[in-house]
């Protein structure tokens, strides 16, 4: 790897509502970038900015330093980087795979341990701060692995992020993230009971959430998906289905660990109960539609979807 | 009553960890301060500033045209607002009752009726922000009643908080907080969760929730009883029964409106137990001792207990 100041030849595999805006803030800095996406539209405005379009991970590593992958899911990443056409048959040693989708810290341990084995180095590094953190480059960025190579691809994480932290060993970075989304959804809960309670009450929600925001109750969460809940925009920002793949991941965790999380528990089955009503593809927000649905006679509930 | 501008004559019932400091940012205004506390000792900063200590509600509210509450339970608002020695005995018609305690919102609706017999108007006006937010007077404040009255009282609430909102008629702002306990305990369930699965993890639950507060998942009871759940400083801000006593007053209102509030229910439970386990006089913080408890062998338990 050439020094930090220099440009660099960079790959990115993920060209999604995260992977794209990230991809472009590392090209405003100047590095070359390599991209791949399994839908080649998606590539359309790194391509207009001068990336260089792969048919494959492997050719995407063939032609980058560092790669960083942003696709869907644990199953997704283990395809890209250890797949027939995947990066470790295109990387040279001392290339570096950072991910930064949330996967299971116990994929991301076996993945770093397979391309270990070719002398590729990986970072699992995922991010909180949602499309506008990725847009704005202010993500939150929570990364695993060796310590040395943190330290040799922090100069290219600081394009992405404003606060990034060097969690432990591999798998560190993933562990923290299931940390995150553990928090963040419970506190989703949280905030969809109280602005339901506040709807039932015959209280305005609008006005419940902005003095709530000046107290002790004020959260991330409630600033943005309580706005959504309270105006009722359940388009997405990202797709509850996502969250579920989450919370998998968190559950999962928790089992191994023999850790109860048992407001984890009570979530995930709300978000079931989303995915029930065909609002898998709606914001988090959404949540909120359940807690009311449920104590809702059924005809109030015919009234409210309509 | 008098114009705003003006000194008033004010009392003030109940001077714990809250009340005190209220009561000397009324006087730090020039207002006259008449004083009541179960226990005297508890008036002294109060009487060293100039306050009159009185030796009952009535006598308070014989010596005041707005009178302030700031008590613990329902049964003592009615027994200070209704009761033999109560304000009810002493107030002239057109006083006012601000009562800033969190109570069951049916209780303060029933408690202004009987006061609006004699011609005395009652604003419930609970508050969130804590000690610090109490000392400071930067108090949120959530008030019902009658707009007229909280147009009356809202520059002497000026003195007390920085957001200050008219939810709606009587009970409406101890709905109001009603919502925001169940959002904030919620909230504090999934940081301990949370910091509970780092710490299973064998992650540095200081370092986690660094990289928590820059992300999504920032809320300020991640910020405040975060902090104590890494530190492990259990010692009270505010004692959690306190919290307990909030949480029967949010499932009882839900259970009134027929509407479900599951992860409250589910945190209720974690408040039993830490009154099972004697950390019922704990700051909220020991939530996660709970978490951690439960899926902890009895040997390690003991360790920990240490």
């Amino acid at each position: 790897m050439r020094d930090e100041g220099k440009n660099m030849r960079l790959g990115f595999i993920g060209l999604g509502v995260m992977g794209r805006p990230m991809a472009l803030n590392l090209m405003k800095h100047g590095h070359e970038m390599a991209v791949y996406a399994r839908r080649a539209a998606s590539a359309e405005p790194l391509v207009s900015a001068g990336a260089r379009l792969c048919g494959s991970p492997r050719e995407v590593a063939e032609n980058a330093e560092v790669i960083f992958t942003m696709v869907t899911s644990s199953s997704d990443v283990e395809n890209v980087a250890l797949g027939e056409d995947g990066i470790i048959k295109g990387a040279r040693a001392g290339c570096v795979l950072v991910d930064m989708e949330t996967i299971a810290p116990a994929v991301a341990r076996r993945v770093a341990a397979s391309l270990a084995e070719r002398g590729i180095d990986m970072l699992d590094a995922p991010v909180s701060g949602g499309p506008a953190g990725a847009q704005q480059a202010t993500l939150s960025i929570m990364a695993g692995g060796k310590a040395a190579v943190f330290e040799r691809v922090k100069p290219l994480l600081e394009c992405l992020g404003k606060t990034i932290v060097h969690m432990g060993e591999s798998g560190a970075g993933q562990t923290t993230k299931a940390c995150n989304q553990l928090a963040l959804l419970v506190c989703a809960q949280g905030a969809a009971e109280a602005l339901a309670l506040a709807r039932a009450s015959g209280i305005d929600p609008a006005k419940v959430r902005e003095v709530l925001m000046a107290g002790v109750a004020a959260s991330r969460v409630l600033d943005l998906f309580g706005a959504r809940m309270v105006s009722r925009d359940f388009a997405a920002g990202i797709e509850t289905r996502l969250y579920h793949k989450d919370l998998d991941i968190v559950l999962e965790l928790a089992h191994g660990l023999g850790q109860a999380v048992p407001a984890g528990a009570v979530v995930m089955q709300h978000i079931n109960a989303m995915i029930g009503r065909g609002d898998g593809t709606s914001d988090l927000s959404a949540l909120i539609k359940i807690i009311e649905a449920m104590s809702m006679p059924d005809d109030a509930r015919r009234n409210d979807a309509a």
